[in-house]
């Protein structure tokens, strides 16, 4: 008899990758590099140091370079929440009666609540050690901003936090956690900034935007000695550090010969579903298995499902350097009535090839189907989970459901980065019925896209 | 060369106790009987099992049998969350520099956020076995009512809880996770009951006990049709269950063997300290080891340091049966201002008979030096801990740095009971220095403990 698949699968910490794994270095087609918005030139590593920490630059523009060495430091840190399980989904599996095999690889099982500290505790690293003083960054629903105090307060960094302001009227207690951590939180758009004052006056009245608060976050770490920016997703670094919770899955599936139909995991900026699904693309890429990928976005910022693939600013400021993504333009703002994450304009430039060239699904769903979604697997798995990662909850059951009307036994796995116990204002408005969905109108999204720059687009 | 111990020692699925241990079997002078308000007779499971399940009565009044079987669903259940981790503090040693080694038994790993899920399923379980429709209970801190309503979602009962105003209010985001479980939560003392709107008479504008609550939960229990009351502590049932704690700590540093010196857990109404430090009592009752053990105590609620062995009532209302604890008086309420739980004026009368007898240290700590605790050890260990476990934390720091002083390698271990994310008033209380230190008078601790029943105590 086959052995009976235990309900969590931990590898033993031994077992943790000690070595990130590149995705880029098994792409055909690599990802576009960032260029300047004046003339459109390749950013070269002398105008990124500036803004960015120099390791990290290195990460930033190496395609060809597999695997990277994760420093011991960074190991041992991650020995204080990994290996994360990944969890088989029996309760799941019942509350559905689906034939289908349900795993989700849980990143939440740590105080900063996501899989966002995978990331932040290599860049803190590095920038200790370039001797740097502190850093800035931007959060949105506060998972990173969470995470970057969290390493920041680990290796003795200052950290300046500018957080979406709707999110943090949404979630007061997020900037109480960043606080205990020594972080200080600013709520975004500001006045700290010149070009927080600039959104402001022409904006009064706004929630803010990744965007927004991406530029704020930048202006102050050029305009601060011994500051640098830092970013919890969309990089390549990031999908680079993240790739850590695939390559465990991947270790935890062959523990146990388990093999994957379907992966899934949400779309925000990317560092999710590229973290996860990245070493299983990989095995695509390298011809060695193939799988169903779904990325799952949100219908209200819906980038890929809507979006063009073009070259556009990072940021609502249009400070930063282009990145050619799939994005709604950099003027963009979700409605303020979208709960969670996943409310950036554009996409990891990694992903937009991918998707262009064919390797993965997008699909975008509603947040009221996306929070039911999230309330059955909470009363089901005994998680309550992140309106991020709920997304791909969403997707997943659907899938089970479709496997319960075909009898097929498909095997589903999905990154289940985070806990939502933040996102509680979010759920009383599910719980309450007042919560709606918000899908951009044509209008909307054509007037994001004419917005786009010339420059790289034409 | 030894084995190094891991930073997280995990029992696997099949190592999950099978058995809860009854700590009552192996104690010499016996736990005091529940009574009658009445007359003083001990309660007979007749007059018990109007309220409160009738399986769990057995439990409650059997000193005798060892071990108790762990229903198979309720095993089941335990594989969403268990076994917990014994966490090796190497972050935490490192920055006390003390020789001292430290293990916590993580429970916070849960959506209820504490180790109260222990006993809640297990109490739902029995409840629907008995074909219950639903049961009620009181909640302070809000694990308890979460844990239960956890339970209640799982096994479809109805789940009715009365919520201590004052943390109803510090706490909005826990009655958000209960409705999301499909609890009902009610503000207590509350106009739904008649004990609630004689309290709210007598004390208008008070913030509520948990002695206020219980007596809300029982009357609505007893009033309402296919109902019993369930309790998250101070009962023998509950310690029972609780067991698992101490048993999965015992296998797990059994592994490695591993030798405690001293032991560590915090006191409310017992179930966190009893749970732990029970089964490891029990090798002491037995004559097979010898530990210190210290149970931690608010110094705004010091039932053991500053209350009397006597017969009491549970609750604030009078309508409970007395039980011997020390106590500082049902009418004891703490002061508004004292964050967190362990806000209950008794003690599990296991835990009082012990302490009676002489196996543990009772210590009480003021709240601001508990959230210093918190502050450090959640910057260490990457948990943000909640304030009821970071009593246990506070005094395993200050054994942690005796150590220092001595040289002494001795290993202290606590039980960390749960996370703090649903806390984050009291952490921004402790961040932006408006906590005080609440220590109850003399003339208010005579004051409570003269309204001791002569009933019991004569």
């Amino acid at each position: 008899m086959k052995e009976k698949i235990p309900y969590k699968i931990y590898l033993n910490e031994n077992e943790i990758p000690t070595q990130w794994y590149n995705v880029r270095a098994d792409m055909k087609n690599k990802p576009a590099p960032l260029i300047h918005p004046g003339d459109g030139h390749a950013l070269t590593i002398e105008e990124m140091n500036p803004i960015f920490c120099e390791e990290l630059n290195k990460q930033e523009l190496d395609n060809e370079t597999r695997f990277f060495d994760i420093p011991e430091p960074v190991l041992e840190f991650y020995k204080m929440y990994r290996p994360s399980p990944l969890v088989r989904a029996y309760f799941l599996e019942r509350a559905l009666g689906t034939p289908a095999k349900i795993y989700y690889k849980f990143e939440g099982n740590n105080t900063s609540g996501s899989h966002k500290l995978n990331s932040s505790i290599a860049q803190a690293y590095y920038a200790k050690a370039q001797g740097l003083k502190g850093v800035t960054t931007e959060t949105g629903a506060g998972q990173w901003g969470t995470a970057l105090s969290m390493a920041c307060a680990y290796f003795k960094l200052d950290c300046k936090v500018y957080m979406v302001k709707v999110s943090y009227e949404q979630k007061p207690f997020r900037r109480e956690v960043m606080r205990t951590y020594g972080a200080t939180v600013t709520p975004s758009p500001s006045n700290t900034t010149n070009i927080g004052k600039k959104i402001l006056a022409d904006h009064p009245g706004t929630g803010g935007s990744l965007g927004c608060a991406i530029s704020e976050a930048v202006e102050t770490a050029v305009s601060t000695p011994g500051y640098r920016y830092v970013l919890g997703s969309v990089l390549n670094q990031v999908l680079l550090h993240q790739s850590i919770i695939g390559l465990e899955a991947q270790a935890a599936l062959k523990k146990f010969d388990i093999k994957p139909d379907i992966l899934i995991g949400c779309l925000g900026g990317g560092s999710n579903f590229g973290g996860f699904a990245g070493p299983f693309l990989g095995e695509v890429l390298r011809g060695e298995a193939n799988y169903k990928f779904i990325g799952v976005e949100p219908a209200s910022c819906p980038s890929f499902t809507r979006g063009k693939f073009a070259y556009d600013f990072c940021d609502t400021g249009m400070i930063c350097p282009l990145a050619k993504m799939y994005t709604l333009g950099s003027q963009f703002i979700p409605s303020a009535n979208h709960a969670g994450g996943l409310r950036f304009h554009g996409i990891s430039p990694i992903l937009a090839q991918l998707y262009h060239d064919g390797y993965f699904e997008a699909r975008a769903v509603e947040q009221t189907a996306v929070f039911d979604a999230a309330e059955q697997f909470a009363r089901a798995e005994g998680i309550l989970p992140a309106p991020e990662s709920s997304h791909a909850i969403r997707v997943a059951i659907d899938e089970a459901l479709k496997c319960k009307e075909t009898g097929e036994e498909k095997t589903i796995v999905f990154n289940l980065s985070g806990t939502g116990y933040f996102d509680l204002v979010a759920y009383q408005q599910f719980n309450e019925g007042t919560m709606t969905d918000t899908i951009p109108s044509d209008e909307a999204i054509a007037e994001g896209l004419a917005k786009l720059p010339k420059v790289g687009n034409e």
